[in-house]
């Protein structure tokens, strides 16, 4: 299986079945089934069953999936079993509140460093790391080995601090300051732009 | 034009234009061109110039697009031209980063009023706004017409209290809380889960 190209609309609905796989393990559930699992989440079981037929054979006829299972072979898929080492660079408001999330670290991301330009921020506690200087950031990377990022600077500031965070090594970026990127082919980057997603729905209004 | 359905995936792309050609006209632009635009959003302009022609004629043949009125026309098309009332639930951290974000209005989105229903935070001042209890929130958003809501509160009450905003009116809902909702299929959700779009992104690395 793992030599076939899986598309990635069907990669982009993992990791939502194994939010709700996880939410149903910490509910007491045991087994499930396509057709429930469809029904919680807006989606046909026939896609579901899809989806997961491109990574094997997970549940039995007439069974259905046994929760917990199935949840650690999605971990297993989108490696998230252990938890990524996660830097967040750009303590504003929006920064802060996602220093402060606790909801990360048991679904695969962990935040070990915080980055801000602004002196005035460098050596204020967040949660319990310490903001530290974008001056160093790139060997800090560097040294720790990190390759995931969250980017939350102000819009002027992000393709400058994104091409330090390629050069330091970073692969994959979460961009929660909304702009457009230019990186290299080879990093990812997803954008989490409120407004956009609100002028998507006030069309239909 | 009118009678015909545009594809979401069309309309899901619109916001992203109107916001590159908002920053170039504060850059000190006045024309573009879908070449242009293409490479700084990393669309082929062949895919801009077909999406924009669900709405008409924009352009000109050789001296591309002016970029203020594309604008407007693209703020008219997504009905943002006025700043929607909009209000936020749920001011933990996440609610009060959102609650605070100065650059929601010229993008169409006014926040109006923040509720909460840990008393410890009503009354609390956050920008210009107070936080109000989630009592009145139902009667409030009535009395003022609004149909647009962010909300951030925990996943435990984000179902019960998504159900409270649809019975005030509410008709677009942008949900910050991980968590799947069952509504109404008149009603619009968007979900801005970062662990789904970074779990996303792992799958790659």
């Amino acid at each position: 299986m793992a030599t076939v190209q899986v598309p990635e609309i069907v990669v982009r609905r993992l990791p939502l079945y194994l939010r709700e796989l996880m939410k149903m393990g910490a509910e007491g559930r045991e087994i499930t089934s396509s057709q429930e699992l469809g029904a919680r989440l807006g989606i046909s079981s026939a896609q579901i069953r899809k989806d997961l037929s491109h990574f094997g054979e997970f549940g039995k006829q007439g069974t259905g999936y046994n929760v917990d299972s199935l949840a650690g072979e999605l971990k297993r898929i989108l490696k998230v079993e252990k938890a990524w080492d996660v830097v967040v660079v750009g303590i504003g408001d929006l920064g802060r509140a996602v220093a402060r999330n606790t909801g990360f670290v048991d679904r695969g991301l962990r935040i070990v460093a915080l980055f801000d330009s602004d002196s005035a921020k460098i050596g204020n506690r967040v949660g319990d790391l310490t903001v530290e200087t974008t001056a160093d950031m790139v060997a800090s990377i560097r040294t720790h080995g990190v390759r995931v990022a969250m980017l939350a600077v102000p819009a002027r500031e992000a393709q400058a601090v994104a091409e330090k965070l390629v050069e330091a090594g970073i692969q994959a970026i979460l961009c929660y300051t909304p702009t457009s990127l230019s990186l290299p082919v080879n990093v990812r980057v997803e954008y989490l732009d409120p407004v956009l997603r609100m002028q998507q729905m006030t069309y239909y209004l």
